[in-house]
C-alpha cells in the first residue's frame, strides 16, 4: 500500500546549478562527485527563465549539455520542474498570478513561491513550461526521475489572491451543495454571519476569521496543491512513464500522505538539522538535532523509504536570516545516518557548491566557494565509501516501531488557531517523543486518515493520540477495536469535543470516546496565565514537582472498571482523578486531563514497563539514538551519539559493525557524533 | 440628575441566543431559569441577518415566537439593537459602510463591529432596521428595555473610514468655524502642517499625526458615537416610549457620561474580572479580579445603581485568543455581589449555555456545552436564592464614599498619546486606588465634566486629581473653592502645562493651579531609561526605598504658608522640595512632584489619618474588600474575600449577616471567595 | 582638500522659528540672545506653508522683518530650505510627491520628509520655492549661509514611490548599461530572476530581495539624495555665491563625504547624546553620552572643522516617543565641548524656547514655555562667556589622532542587510573605540573611498578595518603600500570575500588580503543560537574568560614570517589559530578571525604599547576623554568628566587651562561633568 522507493542500495545524490557556474567547472565536479561516491545529480528546479526566456520560446539546450556531460560520467539525473519561480516576465505581465496577503496586497517578484496556486493562467502556463520540459527530456538516458515543483507551500503556505477566493468558492460549492449547509456547518448564525450568495464567501480577511472557516480554508488549501500539482503528474506520466514522479519538503497546510497516494511514486524530504542550533528549544534538556527523527518518522509514515532530497551538507542562512553555524565535524554524517535510520535509501546533499550570488550565499554545500578540499568534502567521502560498502545490506529494510504517535490534519489544522487544544499538541506529541528517545524506545510517527484501517493500527503494542479534539464516533468505534485487540491507547485533555467542521458536540467531554474511556470531564480548567497547574498524587505516592500542565479536567469515573492512576493534589480539585486507565478486552486506555510533560510520560513508561527492543543486546547512554532497520532476513541497530563527546556502551552480545567489521563486545568507545550499525545475528 | 436603573429588587437575567439552539431546548432553558431565579433575559443584539435576511425583507416571527413562551414563563426580555453586527449581504453591497485602517484599507467582514458610525447609507439602514424591529416589538408584554448597539467602541475605537473623514471635516467645522482658527489650535505652523482647505483635512494618517489633531480625533469619535446612537435612541423614544434604553459597556474614545445624560436611562456595564489572570499587571501584589471595583466606580459615576448586562458566568476566550482559566468555586458568586456592592440592582449573567459554534466557544455560559448540571449553575442558583431573601433591602442603596479619584475624558484622550504624562495617569490612580483598597476607605472614581458643580467635590474629603496636564483657570477657581471649603486636593506631576487644545501654557508648571497649591516647578526630569528616580526624605526621617517614580519635578515654594512634607534625598536636586502642602481656608491643597507609588500613598493616608469608616465595628485583613451601600434609612456593609483561602474577621460589635441571617460577633471565618453582608444598627 | 568650515573663534548659535511666537517677544529673544554670546541664529527649515502659502503665491516679508530686527542685534542668520515639509496644499494636490512604504502604498502628510526625491513634480516645485527664496533673501546683511533642506534621509531612508522606481531604472541603466550585465552582476540567475525587460525592474519589492540588488539601491538612493540637493545647491551657488552652503545630520543611506566634496562647503551634524539614556547598550560600562564623540570623529572626516547645527540643549523627545529625561547640569556644556574637541567652529544650540505646540513639545529648548529663567540658560551663558575667552584660540584647529578605526559606505550598506558580517562590524568597531577612549589613545573615524590616497593613511600609524567584506585587489594593493610603508593594519573576520556586487570570491577568505595576511581560513562557523564562541589563549598563557565573538574562523599560516598571537583554546579548532600577525616592511598586518570584543582589544592595545599622547603630562581616570587639538602653533588637550563623580587627575607637568586661566598641577580635582582645556607647552 505505502509508496516506498525502490533502491538496490543506499545511494548518495547531490543538488547541483549548473546555470551558477562557468561551464569549464562541470567537467571537474562532475569526475570529483563521482570520486565521493555520488551517482545522482537534481538540477533545473529553478531554471524556468532559462528554459523559457521569453514567453512561448523555449531553450533546452543547457541542460541537454550538462545532462550528456553528467551522462558520461554516469551520473543519474533528477530534474525538478521550475514552477516554484516563476521568471520576472511572466509575474510582470501577469499580476494576477502573484499570491496576495490577507489584506489583498499582492506579493511582489522577488523571492520564491511569489505565486498562488488558483490562477488559470498561471496553471496554463505551468502547464506549458512542464510539457515542454518533459517532452525534451523524457528519453535522456540520465534521467531517472521527476520533482515536481520545489517545497510546496514552504514559506507561504495562506494564499489569498482573487483566483484563490475565486477556487475556494468552486470548492465550497462542491463540498456544501447549498449556502444553508455551509451556514449550518461554519454556525453562521453566530454574529449575523449568514452568507446568502455565494460571492459573498472569501477566504479569511480578518485577524480572528470564523474558525470553521478557517478550518476549511486549510483543507481548500491542500487540495488546492494537490490539484495544481496534479497537472504536473499527469503530464509525466502522460510523457515519460518509464521516470518516477517525487516531490520534496514537509510543510503547512498539505496533506501529505494524500499528495502521494494520489500522485507520487514515493515522498521525499529536506532534512536540515542544524536548524536546532537557532530554535533549541524551551525545554530541559532539548532533542536538538536529534529531533529531527520525529520529522523523518513523519515522512516514514507517507513512505517507509524515501529520498531525503536536500540532506544538510553545510552551514545554511540567507543572507538576511535563519543563521546557522557550522555543523561540526562528524555531524553531517551522523545527520546522514539519521535520515538512513529512518528510511531515507536515496540521501541527496543540498548542494554540491556554495552559492557566490543571491538570497542563499550561505545555504553552503559540501564545497566552499574556493571550491579547494575542506572537510566537509571529506566528511561526504566517508558517507560515500561507507555506503558503497553497506548500501545493498541496508536498501530496503524498514524501522521497527511498537509505539506509535498518532496524529491527524484536521486538528493539526485546527489546533493552529485554537488556543484551547493546540498548544496542548506539541507539549504532548513532544514529551511522549523525547522520553521515548532518551529511553530507546523506538517510536512511529502516524496519521489517522479516512482510510485507516484496524490493521493499520493493531501493528502498535501502544499509540498515543493527545488530544483529538475533532473525533468522530466511527473513530472511536476503530480505536475500541484498536484497544479491545490488546492496544494501549493514551488520550489526553480536551479529546473528543469537536465534530468534523470544528463545532463542540453537546455531549459530556470526552465526547464519542466517553464510553470507550469510563469517565466524564467534570470540570476544567485552562492553565494559563496566573491560573496554576495542580501538582499530582500518584496512586498514593506523592510524585513531587510533576504537573498537571496546559490543562486540567476534572476526571469523573463512569465506570466501575476505571482505575485512577493519578490524582490532582493540590488546587480546589486537589483528591480528585487526574489520569484513568481501563482495562478493555486484551487492551487498555488511559486518559489524561492535562499536557504529557516528561515526568508524566516517564511515570508511564515506568508502569508500561516499556523498554529497548534490544536491552538484552546493548545499553546505551540517554545521548545516543537507538534504532533498528530490519528486513525479514536482517536487522540492523543504529547507534547514534549526537552527544559532542564520546559515550560508552555496553554490548552484552557479541555483534559486528556493519560500518567497520569489526566485532564488538563488552565496553565500547563511541566517539561524539560517532556511528555504529550492529547486525543483530 | 444622576441617571440610575430603578429596581425594586436586586434582579438576576442572563443572556439568551435562541438562534444558536434547537427550538426544542427552548422550554427547557426558561424552565430552569426560573428555577434559578432569573427573571430577565436579554436577547437579539447580533440577530440582523435573521431580522432582515434581505435588503428591506423582515422577519421578525422568530423572536416573537421566543418572547411568547418566555412570557409564558414569566420572563422579562431586553431587547438589542442588531447594530454592531451588520450582515453579509449589506457589506458585500455597501462596503462604504465598512471601517478602515489607518491607511485607508477596508476592515472586511468577519469579525463584529466593522462599520463605521458616518456611513449615511448605514445610518440608513440602520435607522431602517430599528425603527421595523421597535414596531414589531414594541407591544410585546415581555419586553422592558432596549439595549442600543451593543459595547460601543469595543475592540475597535478608531475609524478611519472615507465617510468618517469626511464626517470629521464637517465636525471641525462646527468646532472651529474657520481654517484660520483651526490652524491655531493645533499649531500647524509647526512642520509647515498649515491647512489652506476643508478637503485637506484628515483624521489622523500618520503614526505620530499632530497632537491637537489626535485629541480632536478623540473628541470627534465620542461626539460621532453619540450621534449614531441618538438615532436609534429617538426611534425608540417616539415608538416605545414606556421601555427604558441602556447601552452596555465601557470602552475607550467616548464620553460614556455624555452618552448617558443625552440618550439614555441609565448605564449598563459588562465585567469580566478573570481578564486578571491573562493580564495580572506587574506591580507587588496586584489587585487582580478586585481591580474590577475600579471600573465599576466607574460606571457608578455615571449610573449610582445601574445594570450588569453582562457579568461573568464562567472561562472565558475567543478561540484563538484571551485565554482564560475558568473561575474557582465561590468566583462567580463573589465577582456579582462585587458588582451589587458597587451600584448593580440588574445583574445579568453572560451566558446561558455555552455556544457550540463561532469565534467565542470558550466564552463559556452558566451551561456546559452538555447541557447537565455543574458547579457553576449551582452557584448562580446560590446567587438566585440569596437574591430572593436580600434582593428589595439592597436595591436602591448606593455606594458610599468620602474619597474620590478624580480624572476627566480630555486628559485621559491626551495621555493617550502623550508620553510625558500617560503613563503618570495610570501609575497614580492605580496607586491611589489600591492602597485604598488595602486599607478599606471606600473611594469614589469621579469624572470631571463642563458641568460639574461645587456641591458634586463637596460630598469628599479628600480628592486626588493626580495628573490634570490639561487644566483651566474656570476649573482652578472651581478646585480653589473645593478647597477653601474644607476639601483636601491632591496633584501630581505634570499638572496643569496644557490647555484645552493641548497646547502648552507660557506659564511655570503648574500653571493655573500654581497659585492655589504655592509652588512652582523650578526643574523637572522624566525618569525613563537610565534616568534614575530620586529616592525621597519625608520630613526629616528618611523613609528608605521610597522613590519619586515617572517624573522628578524639583519644586519651588512661592507660598509662605506651604510646607514641604516630603524632599528628594538623591540626584542633583537632593533637599529640593519633592511633596509640598498648602494649608487655604478650611482645607489643603497637597501637590506631588512625581506620579504616585503605593509607598507614597501609603505614607500620605498615614499622615491624614485616613481609616476605614467603620473601623470602630468591624477589623478585616488586607484580602478583604470593604465597602457600604446605604439609603437614608438603612446601611449594608459588604465584606468580599478576594483570596482563595479563608480568612478572620474581627467584628466588635454584633452584627447580622443579611445573607444567612446569622448574628456575628468576635471572630468570624470567612471562606476563600466568602461573601458577607452586614446589616450596620 | 577636506572641506572645513572657516571661523575665526568659536561661535556660538541657536535654532530659532519666529513663525512659532508672537511677533512682541522676538525683541526681547534677540536681546538675550547676545548677553549669552550667541550670534548665529538658524530658521525658516520648515516654514514653506509660509513663504508660499498658495501655489506660486509667495511672501518673504515674515522672515525679512525677523531679519532686519535680528541684523539690528547684531545677529547673523544661516536659512534652511524648506523642502523637508512640503505644505499640506502640495501634498494634497501632487500626491505623486509623497513617499510610499516598500509596498507601495503611499506615506502620508502630517509629520516630515513624506516626499520622495525623485518626483519630477516636487523637484520642481523645490526648484522654484528655493530659487525665489534666495532671490528674495541673498543681500539680506544678516545671511551668512544655507542649509539645504533638513536632516536628509533622517526617520525614512528608503523610498518606494512610483517616481523613485523610475529613477532606480534610469540609474541602473547608466550604470549597467545592458540587462545582461544587470543580470551578471545581480546573480539573477539565482531563483529565476532574469531580468528581460527594464520594466521589470523596481526597488526592492519583497522582504528579502535579491542581496544585490539591496545594496545597489542604498547606493541609488544616495546617488538620489545627492541630485536632489544639487538642485538647490546650484540655485544658492548661482544667486548668493557670497554665501556659504552646508547640510545637516549623518543618516543612513546617504554618502555624506561625496555630498560634500561635490555640493557644500562643509558639513554640518547634530548632536543629541542624550539618546544615550534611553539606548545605553548591552556591553558592560557602556560609553552612554561619551559615545557620541564616535560619531562625531565621523564627521571630522568629512570637515575636520565643522558646525554643529542642532546641539541638545534640553530633554527631548516627542509626543509619543523617544522621551528623553533631562541632561543634568553641567551636560548641555561638557557635550558643547565633546563637540568642539572634535572640530566643531560654529555650535548652533537647538532651540532658543521649547515650542509649545505640535510634535516637539518636549523637545526643549534653552528657555522653557514660561520663558523665564532657568538653569539651562544659566548653562549655556557660562559657555558663552568661555567661548568669548578661548575661541579665537581653538578656532580652527584640529583633532589630532594616530590611531584611525576604518570604514566604508559599501561594506555599511552591504552589513545592514547582510547577517553575516553586519553584526561583526558593529561590535568590532565599538570596541575598539571603547577601548581607545578609556585608554586615552585619541582615535579618527575614516572613511575608505574610491579617492583614498596612500597619504591619507599613512598620517595613521594603526588602522583597524574590521570587517571589510567588501574588498577588492586595488584596496589590498592599497593597503600592502600602507603595511609596508610602517603601519599596523588590523584585520576581523570575514574579511574580503565579497566583491563590489556582493558577490562571493571563488577564493579562500580573505581574498584578496589573503596574501597580505599571509593566512588562509581553512574553516568557518558562525557563533550564533547554540553556537558556543571558543575561549582564546594567548601565546601560551591562558587568557581565560576572553572569548571569540561573533564569528570563529579557523586560521591557516600560509606565510612562514606569520606568528600566531592567539590560538582557540575550546571547541574542536582547539588549538588553531586565531589571531596572527605578519610583519611586512616597516610595518605589520594582524588577521583576527573573529570580532573584536573588549578583552581582545584590550589584550592587543597592551601588545602594541599605545598608550595616552600626553601620558608624561597628564595622567586622568578612565572616565575622562582626553583629546587634542592643535594647529601648527598650538595645541590644547581636552579632559573631558563624563561622570556624575568628581574626579581626581595628577598633572605632571605644570599646566594653564585655558577656561579659568589658572595653572594646574600635582592632584587636580575635576567636578562631575567638568571640563579643562590644557594649553600644552
Amino acid at each position: 500500500m505505502a509508496k516506498s522507493i525502490q533502491m538496490e542500495e543506499l545511494t548518495l545524490g547531490v543538488c547541483y546549478y549548473p546555470e551558477h557556474w562557468p561551464e569549464e567547472l562541470w567537467e571537474d565536479d562532475f569526475r570529483r562527485m563521482r570520486e565521493l561516491n555520488i551517482s545522482v545529480i537534481r538540477m533545473a528546479e529553478f531554471a524556468w527563465a532559462m528554459l523559457e526566456p521569453e514567453e512561448g520560446v523555449y531553450d533546452f539546450s543547457f541542460f541537454t549539455r550538462v545532462m550528456d556531460l553528467a551522462h558520461s560520467y554516469g551520473l543519474k539525473v533528477i530534474l525538478g520542474t521550475p514552477t516554484a519561480t516563476p521568471p520576472a516576465w511572466l509575474t510582470h505581465k501577469y499580476p494576477e498570478v502573484l499570491n496576495a496577503h490577507q489584506n489583498g496586497e499582492l506579493i511582489k517578484h522577488g523571492m520564491r513561491r511569489h505565486y498562488n496556486y488558483s490562477s488559470s493562467k498561471y496553471r496554463e502556463l505551468c502547464e506549458r513550461i512542464v510539457r515542454n520540459m518533459v517532452n525534451a527530456y523524457k528519453d535522456h538516458p540520465a534521467v531517472i526521475g521527476w520533482q515536481i515543483d520545489n517545497e510546496f507551500n514552504c514559506e507561504k503556505n495562506v494564499f489569498y489572491a482573487e483566483a484563490d477566493h475565486a477556487a475556494f468558492r468552486v470548492w465550497l460549492k462542491e463540498k456544501y451543495g447549498t449556502l444553508d449547509n455551509l451556514n449550518k456547518a461554519w454556525g453562521t448564525v453566530f454574529w449575523s454571519q449568514t452568507y446568502t450568495a455565494w460571492e459573498q464567501l472569501h477566504l479569511s480577511q480578518t485577524e480572528s476569521p470564523n474558525p470553521h472557516l478557517a478550518l476549511d480554508e486549510k483543507r481548500f488549501i491542500s487540495d488546492n496543491v494537490i490539484s495544481f500539482a496534479r497537472l504536473q503528474a499527469n503530464i509525466i506520466r502522460e510523457l515519460a512513464p518509464q521516470h518516477w514522479v517525487t516531490t520534496n519538503g514537509l510543510f503547512g497546510h498539505l496533506d501529505s500522505h494524500e499528495l502521494t497516494d494520489e500522485l507520487l511514486d514515493f515522498f521525499s524530504y529536506d532534512s536540515y538539522p542544524q536548524f536546532s542550533t537557532i530554535f533549541p528549544g524551551q525545554d530541559e534538556k532539548p532533542l536538538m538535532d536529534r529531533g529531527w527523527s520525529m520529522s523523518l518518522s513523519n515522512v516514514r509514515s507517507i513512505s517507509p523509504n524515501f529520498c531525503v532530497m536536500e540532506q544538510q551538507a553545510g552551514p545554511g542562512g540567507w543572507v538576511d536570516r535563519i543563521e546557522m553555524g557550522s555543523p561540526r565535524p562528524g555531524q553531517i554524517r551522523l545527520w546522514s545516518y539519521q535520515s538512513v535510520l529512518h528510511g531515507t535509501d536515496l540521501l541527496v546533499y543540498f548542494r554540491w557548491r556554495t552559492a557566490t550570488f543571491g538570497t542563499e550565499i550561505y545555504w553552503h554545500g559540501i564545497n566552499d566557494y574556493h571550491n579547494r578540499p575542506n572537510r566537509r568534502v571529506r566528511e561526504v567521502a566517508q558517507v560515500g565509501g561507507e555506503f558503497a560498502k553497506i548500501g545493498a545490506a541496508i536498501a530496503g529494510t524498514q524501522y521497527q516501531a511498537d509505539v506509535a504517535i498518532m496524529q491527524d490534519y484536521d486538528n493539526n489544522w485546527d489546533a493552529e488557531m485554537d488556543k484551547w487544544h493546540g498548544p496542548l499538541q506539541w507539549q504532548s506529541k513532544g514529551s511522549w517523543y523525547k522520553q521515548l528517545q532518551y529511553r530507546h524506545i523506538p517510536a512511529d510517527v502516524i496519521t489517522l486518515r479516512p482510510n485507516t484501517s484496524l490493521e493499520d493500527l493493531t501493528q502498535y503494542k501502544v499509540i498515543v493520540y493527545p488530544h483529538p479534539a475533532i473525533m468522530t464516533d466511527d473513530t472511536a468505534e476503530l480505536l475500541t477495536r484498536y484497544v479491545e485487540q490488546g492496544g494501549k491507547l493514551f488520550f489526553g485533555a480536551r479529546t473528543g469535543y469537536k465534530d468534523p467542521s470544528g463545532q463542540c458536540y453537546m455531549r459530556p467531554f470526552p465526547g464519542p470516546v466517553a464510553e470507550l474511556c469510563g469517565i466524564t470531564v467534570e470540570d476544567f480548567t485552562l492553565v494559563k496565565g496566573s491560573i496554576r497547574a495542580a501538582e499530582l498524587q500518584w496512586e498514593g505516592r506523592l510524585s513531587s514537582g510533576t504537573q498537571a500542565v496546559g490543562f486540567n479536567e476534572v476526571l469523573h469515573v463512569e465506570n466501575p472498571e476505571v482505575k485512577v492512576a493519578a490524582e490532582y493534589a493540590t488546587e480546589y480539585y486537589q483528591g480528585e482523578p487526574a489520569l484513568t486507565r481501563r482495562p478493555l478486552g486484551k487492551g487498555e486506555v488511559w486518559y489524561y486531563g492535562a499536557a504529557y510533560s516528561e515526568p508524566v510520560v516517564d511515570a508511564i513508561l515506568d508502569e508500561l514497563g516499556l523498554t529497548s527492543p534490544i536491552a538484552d543486546w546493548v545499553d546505551v547512554p540517554a545521548d545516543v539514538e537507538l534504532g533498528i532497520r530490519a528486513s525479514e532476513n536482517a536487522s540492523y541497530a543504529f547507534l547514534l551519539n549526537y552527544s559532542d563527546q564520546s559515550v560508552t556502551i555496553q554490548v552484552k552480545q557479541r555483534a559486528v559493525d556493519l560500518l567497520t567489521g569489526e566485532t564488538l563486545e563488552n565496553e565500547v568507545e563511541m566517539p561524539a557524533y560517532g556511528v555504529i550499525i550492529l547486525a543483530l545475528q
